[in-house]
């Protein structure tokens, strides 16, 4: 069967509409067919899934060309995938959802944390094939050159053989250059969490203030076939998130209950 | 073995520190043991797993008890579960967390957006063992009278069983009276969405502003094992919901892909 050639992808990331990783995002799959951005106007780092029911959301034309449109929005990176679905799509269903290029790792429990893999996971929800893109450098000026080659290829790859039923994808690539990348593996999610350690602070009114920091811990450094050792190692992290929050090991475990 | 008989528990919620649905599941809590009390200091739906990274956060006493102390948090949920954990508990670990009771469902998709399940979901990547509950009445005056039986039943089998490894409890009770209550199911998550319809307005400056409705689509309303079927029928559903965000699945059907 051959392929309808020109796609309509619908992009967003968490850092904003005028983020580096979003620019590089888009041109690279500019060559795939439409695109529409939908970005927050400012940077919605650990927003995770959020969705803006207090305050009206607002829209920004950035771009409106005749093939690629940009938009920027009040909201959420989730506010932002629900504003193009429902108000400029009018229903229309985008072939995809591509969200990032994330500025820093959404690997292991930073999942759950992400806006950009929030947003890929919406497009999930919804019934369509959706990936969240990450490199592994958190600065505003991070070098995105070797990205280019690994996304198309896995673009690619979802166009042709669709992505699994009920699952998004959670990418993440090392910050290394692109002669030092060895490839890409499908992983599962590490064990591990953030620890905290809050910043105390006191502001001049003599009041306490919190700052959030903490340090990654990972509680299997060593599992081959985890995120994060892929991405220690240098290979492309895939993760297949699910959109499905069920634990069916959990069900058959509870069923030793009395109620 | 005999137990531990005072317990530690972590209570939060969503709804902020002034909800009914906390106060009435702090006194379903408190013969179990103490109690630490954190909650946003504002109401926080639809926050999801959000942290708050761009603003410092900010602790309130409300009630320092010898037995059950009291705090609000200018941050979101989990920020509040971080906040307990970090500073307030000085890294003891509560036997629970608990989050609730919510005003509102989160049943099906509506555990994505949910700031009560985030709260109970971070508990659970800590590996201490967490539950949310939810009542389906979004007023501010719902009745929980219901709930109470429930609730100590569930959280005793939790302390009595443990629970499965990785696994937070997503509870959901429907808002009928406790008379017409048929029983506890446990439930998998139902297939479905929210379908977003903005509703578009005209601010007085002549700009477009839109607020977020939807409505709840079900894509599957006979499935017998799922949440919303128990609700719509009267049970109480629990569906185990994973802090292992892999789809096992996902990786065994993304062998075909080359790259």
């Amino acid at each position: 069967m051959k392929e309808k050639k020109e796609k309509l992808i619908l992009v967003t990331n968490d850092d904003g509409i005028e983020a580096k990783g979003l620019k590089t995002l888009v041109d690279i799959l500019k060559p795939f067919g439409r695109i529409l951005v939908v970005a927050p106007w400012q940077p919605s780092s650990g927003m995770s899934h959020a969705i803006t029911v207090k305050y009206p959301l607002r829209l920004r034309v950035v771009e409106n060309g005749e093939i690629h449109k940009y938009y920027s929005c009040s909201g959420t990176p989730v506010d932002c995938v629900k504003m193009a679905l429902s108000v400029l799509l009018n229903n229309e269903k985008p072939d995809l959802v591509v969200s990032g290029i994330n500025h820093g790792s959404n690997a292991s429990a930073s999942v759950f944390y992400s806006g950009t893999m929030a947003a890929a996971m919406e497009g999930g929800i919804v019934g369509i094939p959706s990936i969240g893109f990450s490199l592994a450098d958190y600065s505003l000026d991070a070098d995105f050159s070797a990205t280019g080659n690994y996304i198309r290829l896995i673009v690619e790859n979802t166009i042709k053989h669709g992505l699994p039923s009920g699952v998004a994808l959670n990418v993440n690539i090392p910050a290394v250059g692109q002669e030092n990348i060895k490839g890409i593996k499908i992983c599962r999610q590490t064990r591990g969490y953030w620890k905290e350690e809050f910043d105390k602070r006191t502001d001049p009114g003599q009041h306490d203030y919190y700052w959030l920091t903490g340090e990654f811990v990972n509680l299997e450094p060593d599992a081959e076939d985890t995120d994060e050792w892929a991405l220690k190692n240098n290979y492309i992290s895939i993760v297949p998130v699910p959109v499905d929050l069920t634990s069916y090991t959990g069900i058959e475990a509870l069923k030793i209950w009395k109620f």
